[in-house]
């Protein structure tokens, strides 16, 4: 499922524009697409979806990771069951199991509170900040340019907020060509008003992650909550729901085949602009080796953690999440390997740099642009196998427990302003949770097999590429001695506090001369590394300040190139709201196979064994049994469940209205298909496929299985 | 891929008749079909693909378990490549590679001898034997009737094959209503002519077994010879190519979507017509035991036999074909519980029963006959765990040769026409080469373990369900003791001769008397056990002979009842000579995915890893590269490499020709799809498709791939 994107080293690069229907386009850009959006399909003026304070843009929302979107005047929110998965879990119970059973709030009195940190970002303001965030730094470069930058950021971010009610963020478009600063309402108490059963919200589980053919009833409604005086508002009893400027109606009618749909949400990231030489890296080395060393950890979890332990437990969504990514990579390796995307950009390369030399006036501008942004590359990989190393040493939650800790302290020495981010006042709540959950998350058996394993292989480094200070820490400097290094780490963790969540959260709060003082084993591994790892932080901010100069450059001269043929340049995905636009339709994912755009309710049904994660409620089995299909086919002799299109999407689109061409919900996006899962890297219009969840299937549910009459009653429904 | 039916241990049922091109039809019904072929598409005359003597019929042969056809006038017969594997494999050594690289033999001078026993079978005469069988069984039941008929079989087919050029046999339709002899010409001197390398002809192996997409290249050429005098003869240098009345052309136009093909061949068996309670527990109890023991005994196998070792490798075969069982019945037991076989079979026996009781003569004929039948298979069922453990346990190797040398020893002491079939003279050269055979596919340690884990399976069996002889034999009156029974049996094959080739093969020429001395452990076991197994298969065969009589009456009702429906029934498959028609086409797998007939060059390419089974040759990728397709598309933008059809099929027919309306060969068939398995039991039009090898393929890899133009001129190419 798409949740959140898969985060990369480093940002930017060419790929083929314009073909098909790629593109997560800023609404501001909507209007330079308005003849081909009519002709596809669009109905209302393409002015309003340019608009975000208009509807139906004011009615998509962010969850931070997700997207929802308004569908009632009472602040009724639909989103992905697998995105309101965390609260559906957080209120369930041995007694009250409403993640296998759902539930239902008969009126908003009833609804649950969402896990703590839920939120709903109401998108309100979007300012081009580009001149204020490159204020100052002319002539800088290199780190000194990095932390001009920074500053300048932080200081918009600072002002923005000054208001409590709002979250603000500037954003890099175009790999710092331009930056956004953006303005969100952030709404605080955020309740649970409805989930279908597991057997429907999350039908296909795992095994069908990713896949085509789907049969997911992947939605559920929060409803957002506000302070009586309309603005947001810690949860209380006293809140009231929250009355959003607009609101979707939910189409009973659906679409067909070929029918035009567009969603709007906020993407992740994808770095479609990456150069010939990151590609190449990323796919021969670094996702073949993630691949083997995510395998690896997943293995000494499960070998430590025995089936039906407690320790598994606390570990279990730490196994699904490693086994997403593998899964992901695999793909994306597949994807490759049997794709062209290689050649392509560098042929692209190609064509660019002749397009720039053809010109002096270019040549003199962008001549170097392709040569600099090449040698950085190389730069930042230099160390790659050094980096790669120490970083899984450093998952160990004993050693990134500490490390947080230990900066938290050194940070909380200086102004907040001149903080790193991530260590800032606004920060502190995160920091907080994260030092709360690492209670049901950590087993000392299995956190210490991990460290001892990448121990191993990071002593197996040359030389050069090991850090004096962490071979002296871990007794590395004559080679790896499995006992020897197996005691010491028996020392460390039975003579550390940090498994215990009380001694953490009282850390959190020391000053930085007592954690300096402190004789926790991690602790004092954090601090002697502290200084070393303070040159490499500096050395890759050295680096990002002067991508910071070459990557907008770059693509500078591939926006002028690309204006040149006509076509026009969509930034990558950057957590930032956009829309996307499509066809409903299948594919062929291989020779011989075609994926047809929708499954049915039989479908749902065939697959269904009663046993987990293919365990369809009963009643909603007997409904299809009967045909009892209700106002809810379409026209199709079923209840369409899910459908594809080929619109341009990536993890954080996840709950992602789906709109059709008069701006209704027709469904929510919630999966890719295998085959685009490397879409991240470079959109191949044969097979980039999105996942949606139809809305004739989400009211069907409401309706004839859940009874949800109430919300129902609530929304405004197209028939 | 389709090489033997699945056997089970009884025979016969109810099923929907007639529906879309269900229908393994003997060539003698197909005039009564003509309407409906010709609609379909056939364009020569139905009478002639009734006579198996006249062309296109004489064409196509038995390779005893595969079908084949003669494809020149030189005796050239084109089959699957995984029928010609053994031959390949025979002639393979590690410095000439013929399985990894192809073969193909220049002249017929350079054709390589196919494995020891290879056969070709033609089938000159068909004769209704249904009287002679049945004489002088008037008045018998169970044991007599059965050993009557066995006596009555035995002696049509002494006579049959007096002439040592035939082999004979006597096969049984619809359950013992008909009895058909078979005589055939038995070619003995089969050689290899040529072999695409493995890397066409088992492209996808394992892994697409039973799959769609397919890209498998699954043909090689054999070639039949003949002494001078045009008999059949043994293998001499001096012997020539058999000459056959007629051969096929083969099409370099292929065939389109909607085609007209049939498919000519031996289909080994089929479960049609067996009734509802039959289908209950072959689908609930026996296959799903099966699996499961079958996976455990796989189990052992690597267990016992590490990767690399000389004992794998011996191995391997028996592991494939496990692996195929448990694929086979896992897929079969999925469609069974997503089906509606069962409650289909048990509205047709209410709807038949209805009918029969409609009318008194009806009713006096065939009232009890459902009624009968029920209680032989409730009566068959009594002991079936016992049978089935014992089965298991009597499948170590040392153990099932040591009973066979025993049961020979004994059988021998009788007339030859009096023998237990398997046990007669025409039996002894396939006793022969299984007891070579052991010697390439036996480990001790393996035996061993395998027989521990059913023996302690075995012991756990209420009493009642256990022999006394086999208790006292392996010391389990007292209950089963890992270790005590392990001691036991390293006694038993320390002490035994069986493992030594010359030792069994010396065994096989003793007299009764010597054998019933032997001091070797296993034969000491054999001679135990051999009163008691005696009364069990005395008892199965009164079983056998009420069944004889009860299936018959039950079939005739069923034949009378679709009559009147004015349905035709066809009989179900007994590995005798068939015709199927039906249309080239796709289907849908399941709910949002179709499969589509074709598969293309570009998608072999796609699948090639370079990597086993995914190992495409390196000239053929090359070929594909450059769009290199020759004559070969028949008008599409590619070469087609497999397809898929609604023809009814089943393992036996594989190699068997598939042909257009003018009877030219445009493809061979090779398997079903994975939904197609349970085909076997019920033909499922939406589901029952067949894969086949196209033509243009086949000639596409022999004429640029592989440059068999010696082959191509051979033959007769219709372009």
């Amino acid at each position: 499922m798409r949740i959140k994107a898969l985060t990369a080293a480093i940002v930017l690069a060419a790929s083929n524009f314009a073909i098909a229907d790629e593109g997560m386009w800023q609404p501001h850009q909507l209007p330079e697409l308005e003849s081909v959006l009519k002709q596809k399909g669009l109905e209302i003026d393409v002015k309003s979806i340019s608009k975000l304070t208009e509807f139906p843009m004011n009615a998509v929302i962010s969850l931070g990771g997700c997207t929802a979107s308004f569908v009632s005047p009472k602040g009724l929110v639909v989103t992905n069951h697998h995105c309101a998965y965390g609260s559906i879990q957080y209120n369930s119970t041995t007694d009250n199991n409403i993640l296998e059973n759902g539930f239902l709030a008969k009126t908003p009195s009833e609804d649950l509170p969402a896990a703590p940190g839920s939120r709903v970002y109401v998108t309100e303001e979007v300012t081009d900040v580009t001149a204020q965030v490159n204020q100052g730094t002319d002539g800088l470069s290199g780190k000194a340019r990095y932390e001009a930058i920074d500053k300048n950021r932080k200081a918009l971010v600072a002002e923005c907020e000054a208001d409590g009610s709002y979250r603000c963020n500037v954003y890099t478009f175009h790999g710092g060509l331009e930056y956004y600063l953006i303005k969100s309402l952030e709404i605080k108490d955020v309740r649970l008003a409805y989930t279908p059963a597991m057997g429907v919200g999350k039908y296909g589980g795992d095994i069908d992650n990713w896949m085509w053919p789907r049969h997911t009833g992947d939605f559920a409604f929060y409803r957002a909550y506000v302070g009586k005086d309309g603005k947001p508002a810690e949860y209380s009893k006293d809140n009231v729901p929250f009355a959003s400027d607009s609101f979707l109606s939910v189409s009973a009618k659906g679409v067909q085949e070929g029918d035009f749909v567009m969603v709007t949400g906020y993407p992740g990231r994808t770095n479609r602009y990456r150069i010939a030489t990151e590609v190449d890296y990323v796919f021969n080395t670094a996702y073949p080796l993630a691949r083997k060393h995510n395998s690896k950890y997943v293995e000494l979890i499960e070998e430590n953690a025995p089936e039906g332990s407690q320790a598994r437990i606390a570990y279990e969504s730490t196994i699904a999440g490693y086994n997403n990514y593998i899964k992901n990579y695999g793909s994306m390796i597949e994807s490759f390997k049997k794709g062209s995307m290689y050649t392509r950009k560098q042929q692209f390369e190609k064509d660019l740099a002749a397009w720039i030399n053809a010109n002096s006036d270019r040549k003199s501008k962008y001549g170097s642009v392709l040569t600099d942004l090449n040698k950085l590359v190389a730069e930042s990989q230099a160390h790659n196998q050094r980096d790669r190393m120490l970083g899984y040493v450093h998952r160990s939650q004993m050693i990134s427990t500490a490390r947080m800790l230990y900066r938290l302290a050194v940070e909380k020495q200086k102004p907040d302003a001149e903080r790193e981010r991530g260590y800032q006042e606004r920060d502190l709540p995160r920091i907080q949770a994260r030092l709360k959950s690492m209670s049901r998350r950590y087993d000392e058996t299995v956190d210490k097999a991990i460290l001892l394993h990448f121990l191993e292989l990071y002593a197996a480094l040359p030389k050069s590429e090991r850090l004096v200070e962490v071979d002296k820490a871990f007794n590395l400097t004559n080679g790896f001695n499995k006992a020897k290094q197996k005691a010491l780490l028996d020392d460390m963790y039975a003579n550390s506090k940090l498994a215990d969540e009380k001694a953490r959260l009282w850390m959190a709060d020391l000053e930085f001369s007592q954690i300096n003082a402190s004789a926790d084993p991690f602790v004092q591994y954090a601090k002697a590394i502290f200084t070393v790892m303070k040159q490499i932080e500096d050395q890759d901010k050295e680096l990002a300040g002067k991508q910071q100069a070459a990557r907008p450059a770059l693509m500078e001269a591939i926006i002028a190139y690309n204006k040149s043929l006509g076509k026009p340049v969509y930034a990558d995905a950057n957590s930032t709201l956009r829309v996307t636009y499509g066809t409903v339709g299948g594919y062929s994912p291989q020779d011989g196979l075609v994926a047809t755009p929708f499954t049915s309710l039989e479908g749902l049904l065939a697959k269904n064994t009663g046993v987990e994660p293919f365990n369809s409620p009963e009643k909603q089995n007997e409904l299809i049994k009967q045909k009892l299909y209700g106002a809810y086919t379409g026209g199709m002799n079923t209840v369409p469940v899910n459908f594809l299109s080929n619109v341009d999407t990536t993890g954080g689109n996840s709950g992602s209205p789906t709109l059709n061409g008069k701006a209704e919900l027709v469904g929510l996006l919630f999966d890719g298909v295998y085959e685009s899962i490397i879409g991240d890297w470079d959109y191949d219009a044969n097979l980039n496929r999105s996942i949606h969840v139809d809305s004739r299937y989400m009211l069907w549910v409401m309706d004839k299985v859940d009874n949800a009459q109430n919300l129902l009653k609530e929304m405004k429904i197209v028939k």
